[in-house]
């Protein structure tokens, strides 16, 4: 091992092209591959940029030439030498540097490598485990680098454009209070007070809303977040989000000011000139079409609501589904009529990952419908079917019939599934969707009470307010959700600058006066010393660069992103700790020490 | 209370003059200030750009001048009217807007304010805890707020400017791993590892030089770090900081960076066009002419070292501390010699609470040197250490005695309050410093082992390799602080690279190869897997900023700060938990429940 000594980086393994022939030029970086080839040694040297290829020939420096014959992949080396144009044979138009080569004159090995544990420069097979074990050279790999890259320019344009339309980035607690409405928060005991304890925040949204009645006008923070859930693919213990706040505003502006974010962050990351304004739709027309509050609206299969169509008809398992107040929906699967019985069997089997107990299934003949189920409609039923599903020989009809609630979530489901194996989703193309319209309630029937759609801080819809006490569920909320492809990657609302209102609505959720009180006491004081009206919305950074980058996962976007049991391979957190930590935190194991 | 209706707002509250004569306006803000002359109702509305008066007159329109009688401070509300210019006598030049008032034709009330508990416009005294109770109405106040504002500049300036320097910015985890090195960590107990914590960070150092072994070559990320410590008036249990690594760097070329970073923030904050470079000074020569490694160069009252001039004098106290191996040292306060007894006398009290067992002092006469302890130096002495002080008739000598540490303790704060009381910092001059050359260890005697100055992963001097081992205390680092009027506002160091030489520094400290696997381990193999020469510095943000915008307590630039106890007034957090939570967390309580 060598230090630098008087050597400095003049370039990147990026930047050197015919400009620079005859220069001299200190390259710093890794051993990518090392070829011999007629007594020369050719190395690709790699950095964050790019790739250069420098060469040890004999002939121009036989000691550096000597020297080289010990490097190794991803060994550490600076080297010093002279641009020269590439022999017309080995040009390698793939590369920016590729009509180059640096004739080396001193190389320096700063740093050896131990046998990487996987190769870098192939796209072999690696558990996930080893690859974030050894993230750090999972990262060296081009396509991964690249994300980091894209999220940090992401976030940068971000950045400027909330920072140009006069918002400021704020920085809110990390260490702070338990709220129990939401998800399960991470705990942090204190030392200083025994029996009390920190919450890490599941979002900024009681501060930023502080932050409006201070006066702030316009707030965004880019800041981690963090969720104490069981972990799906695409969930992350901690996450970033995008935080925005403002003040004296409508629906109508945010929406607005948001399309234009998204906008530059297209055209920055993905040369794509989007056209706001986005599509929008409400909540009940996006459940009703397509099953989901975040349809894909880049292919059609929509569902079509045969309820009142196949009332009363024979066939019982239907009947007693829209006896009991649940609906039959169904997809026309446009030419897929020639589905084989394991397709069938397939789509029957993936249905029901999403509650489906069976699914009934029709082929569209050009003589008649074949099914197992044909024979229990009328010809009329039948008719109306054909019509309103706009059934063509060669079509196959896929059936939901459950309480609304399974219907949506298997069909909506089944029909991404169709899209799939239909090859209807382009790779490239962008939908955004504006869903609005939200019910600002659900009835949960495990607490068996109301519980709030977004979070109980969202103004209802004001031409509603009577129904708040009569028919909770029936009220919409002023929320608005911005899908792409159909995940949501962002959403927000209009708050509740009221606090009458939010006492109200706070009893609708079953918060009586004293909880309210006690957990959000601070938030219903702020609101009767001069609250202005407020709204806002939160993006998932994760999501949306994997969605920017077309990745497959949140975590090819993350630097250093956790298993799905949440623990970080590298590091190996989490660890032990020493009791005395424990101890100090006034607290003791309640789980078997070995 | 009323919608925003069709009003939108056109202006803010700082932007109107006589360019828009006549023009209609609609702003929307709080009610600073109401003032009624001659049955007109003038408004100073506030919102967080600036002022504008808003007049309700009744000769305009009757009803809106009604509806005003009702306002109140803080009320929020929105006004449509006219941009006229002020009768001559009633111009504000004070004010940006203070040409014009608004003449309005529309009042909307879009909320109410109960009275405050503390008036907004003046400097009244109020606690500190209920200041931060209702943070929100604090923030109001024109001078808090722009402090907020300066922060989000600030940052926004560094970021750019480190963006333009091909650094990206990169997330690191917050849910990491306890290292037991270094200050006490807050933990995060795991509920699906039973037994288990993860810790927020302290710094993202491991990450941060993982990254340069991945290859990422100019990291930043600002960034909140967390350390559980009792709280001094200028620390905050979380905290933020500018965090840089680079790689393939020297020193020189780091602190270069750094130059013309400080630079473009003090142009940005200050309008100042700070020369750089900045001055350096060793470790060595600030401990001996500051007794502190972070001096404040604003000016003089330098330390004198008075040892061996009085080794073997006739004052015992001195020569005792001498024998053991302490030293004598000397600030010639430079004339103070008419301080009375009881400025002595408190000057004494100060240097008790550094550790000093009394202070003695000389005032130089025409004549004589007037101390009690005058009378214990030969004539020879006095000649030496008045050529050594440079004394003058009129000056006032000051001494420690004692070891060395306590001496530097005791003078370097001694020589701070001396400059305050005899008003030697001027406010608006800011001295960089850079101080170089630290020790790499420093014997710690509870732990009776050597521990890192900085962290056990800076690079010694390669010059010294060889005392690691005979002499470790000698050996220096290859560390570097930046300080700024004697505050230290960032630390950072050329890191080690090699893993032979991480395990020498371990075993230097004392980390045996098996604890330093079990806590380093993943560090030391990405060591051997290829790592650059690399290193990093990180800021102070809180500090930083405390120092731009001139407050006196870094609470001051913080939206919401804790209290000295860790507490945050306005959420009540830290609070308790449901049991419940408690168990899903594999924890038992060790404190008494109520």
């Amino acid at each position: 091992m060598e230090s630098m000594g008087a050597l400095r980086r003049t370039h990147t393994c990026n930047e050197l092209g015919l400009d620079f022939l005859d220069q001299e030029t200190t390259l710093m970086g890794w051993v990518l591959r090392r070829r011999d080839h007629g007594g020369v040694i050719f190395i690709d040297l790699r950095d964050r940029w790019g790739i250069t290829q420098v060469v040890f020939n004999p002939e121009i420096n036989p000691a550096v030439h000597a020297k080289a014959h010990q490097l190794r992949s991803e060994w550490v080396i600076a080297v010093r030498g002279r641009v020269a144009k590439r022999p017309e044979s080995m040009e390698n138009p793939k590369l920016a540097t590729g009509a180059i080569e640096i004739l080396v004159d001193e190389l320096r090995i700063l740093n050896t490598s131990e046998t990487p544990p996987f190769p870098l420069d192939e796209d072999v097979e690696v558990s996930d485990t080893l690859r974030l074990q050894y993230r750090y050279l999972d990262l060296r790999r081009p396509e991964i680098a690249k994300n980091l890259i894209l999220r940090h320019q992401a976030l940068q344009t971000v950045r400027t454009y909330l920072n140009d339309n006069q918002f400021l980035e704020i920085e809110t607690p990390m260490l702070t209070r338990s709220t129990p409405e939401g998800a399960r928060d991470y705990l942090v005991p204190s030392r200083v007070h025994a029996g009390k304890f920190f919450a890490l925040p599941q979002s900024p949204q009681l501060f930023k809303q502080i932050l409006m009645v201070a006066g702030m006008d316009r707030y965004y923070q880019i800041v981690k977040c963090f969720r104490d859930e069981d972990l799906r693919a695409d969930r992350q213990p901690e996450f970033t989000q995008i935080d925005m706040e403002l003040s004296f505003i409508t629906e109508e502006e945010i929406i607005t000011i948001v399309e234009g974010m998204i906008k530059a962050l297209f055209k920055e990351i993905r040369d794509l000139d989007l056209q706001p304004p986005f599509n929008r739709m409400t909540y009940d027309e996006a459940m009703r079409r397509f099953g989901t509050d975040r349809p894909d609206t880049r292919f059609g299969l929509e569902l079509v609501d045969l309820t009142e169509t196949l009332r009363g008809c024979g066939f019982k398992v239907f009947n007693t589904v829209i006896d009991k107040g649940g609906m039959v929906k169904a997809i026309n699967a446009k030419g897929c009529g020639a589905f084989s019985r394991k397709d069938l069997d397939d789509l029957t089997e993936y249905a029901g990952r999403f509650g489906a107990r069976g699914m009934a299934w029709i082929k569209v003949k050009e003589d008649e419908w074949q099914s197992p189920i044909t024979k229990f409609f009328t010809e009329d039923e039948i008719k109306a079917m054909a019509q309103a599903l706009d059934a063509q020989p060669g079509d196959l009809i896929l059936f939901g019939a459950d309480t609304a609630k399974t219907v949506h979530q298997v069909l909506s489901e089944l029909r991404l599934e169709l899209a799939r194996r239909l090859g209807l989703i382009q790779g490239d193309s962008f939908n955004f969707l504006w869903v609005t319209d939200f019910p600002l309630l659900e009835y949960d029937e495990e607490q068996k009470r109301y519980t709030a759609v977004h979070h109980p801080f969202t103004a209802p819809n004001e031409a509603q307010l009577e129904l708040l006490e009569t028919d909770p569920g029936a009220v919409k909320s002023r929320a608005y959700d911005l899908v792409l492809n159909g995940n949501e990657i962002g959403g927000g609302s209009i708050r509740i600058h009221s606090p009458l209102m939010q006492k109200k609505v706070f009893k609708a959720l079953g918060i009586e006066t004293e909880e309210a009180q006690e957990k959000f006491g601070f938030l219903l004081r702020a609101l009767e010393l001069g609250a202005p009206p407020h709204g806002g919305i939160a993006f998932g950074v994760d999501r949306l660069m994997m969605l920017l980058t077309g990745s497959t996962s949140i975590r090819d976007v993350i630097a250093f992103p956790k298993t799905q049991k949440a623990t970080c391979p590298l590091t190996e957190a989490p660890s032990s700790v020493a009791r005395k930590q424990l101890t100090e935190l006034h607290l003791q194991p309640d789980w078997k020490e070995k």
